[in-house]
């Protein structure tokens, strides 16, 4: 039987399938056109669901100078101006911990550079890690599609020579001191993988 | 010795310490005129500096909608929208532990009502209760000035209910339930008394 619209016009259910193949499309084959931001927001969005994990990313800090209040419609910002984050990305629990990271992606291919992270941010860090906190970098090499976690520790040395030494942490080094994170269909980055496996070393 | 400023005017002293009384006033009589927000947001400072805990506020979500980036200057957001917030305001670490809470006011002097939380704040204390998170509410009664950690369980319970049944918890239940914070000077809000209360009947 012909199913048609409330105004009559035929109702084709090709069009539909294929409206419904281009989103499943965008989710599954995430990581060819995605950031890294987008991806980890998805996959925490699988976690959340999922009764995994409860993370989220936290909103961008703005200062709000002007605010109007038409009637009978939303509140409209005029001003306002970008502040700098004083914290990490993201922070949210699993399995009772309390984790906390910045996710970061580059264009180089042998390096990835410190001047990614502010001084406060690499601070608030070193605040979690001593308060117990599962802190740590995901890192993404976009040019050749590979994704680190990076423990927060290995940052801090970095950090803390580059005054005087490189201004970058080897690509090498987060081989041998990261953990790898390959991409998967649900959730499209599983980074909780490499936080058990990061976890299990501090514990 | 007469203590002179660069353009020849005089240093009064007693000018400077008239300015640093009224700013030491506004911080121990804190809860005379500051808002439960700024007390907790000056408590969690004072954890901070002194390495006790890192709880932060997040920031107010908002929706971008057209920022101008004018030449040597910062950029302006022209056109933006606030947004539902879909977790609770603070969450951080403390001895190692998720913490995760809202913090409100009223005006009510027998019962808070609950149309003070939306379903989605109610929805994400559940997640995190279910990942072993410390979750719960700070109640403020502004009349009396009492201050009180709620559970978020005792929260969850009056939450199922009101479809039912009231649309408040009674003061008498957050007495019996909760656990009393006493203003103090430094930190204003001691919470953290409080935390470490409730965190000894869930372990």
């Amino acid at each position: 039987m012909a199913i048609r619209y409330p105004g009559g016009r035929l109702f084709h259910e090709s069009d539909h399938s294929a409206k419904k193949k281009s989103v499943s499309s965008q989710v599954i084959y995430g990581n060819r056109g995605m950031s890294l931001e987008q991806e980890i927001n998805a996959s925490n969005q699988y976690y959340l669901t999922h009764g995994i994990a409860v993370v989220h990313k936290k909103p961008i800090p703005v200062q709000i100078v002007d605010v109007n209040y038409p009637k009978r419609s939303a509140a409209v910002i005029k001003e306002a101006y970008f502040k700098t984050p004083s914290t990490t990305d993201y922070n949210g629990v699993y399995k009772g911990k309390y984790i906390d990271f910045e996710a970061k992606e580059t264009k180089n291919k042998t390096s990835f550079p410190l001047k990614n992270f502010h001084e406060h941010q690499v601070q608030h860090m070193r605040a979690c890690v001593a308060q117990g906190g599962i802190c740590f970098t995901i890192i993404k090499f976009t040019q050749t599609q590979e994704i680190f976690l990076l423990p927060a520790r290995v940052l801090f040395d970095y950090w803390q020579q580059q005054a005087t030494g490189r201004k970058s942490i080897p690509k090498q080094a987060i081989i041998q001191a990261g953990y790898a994170i390959q991409y998967h269909i649900n959730p499209t980055v599983p980074y909780l993988d490499a936080v058990d496996k990061f976890m299990a070393t501090i514990q």
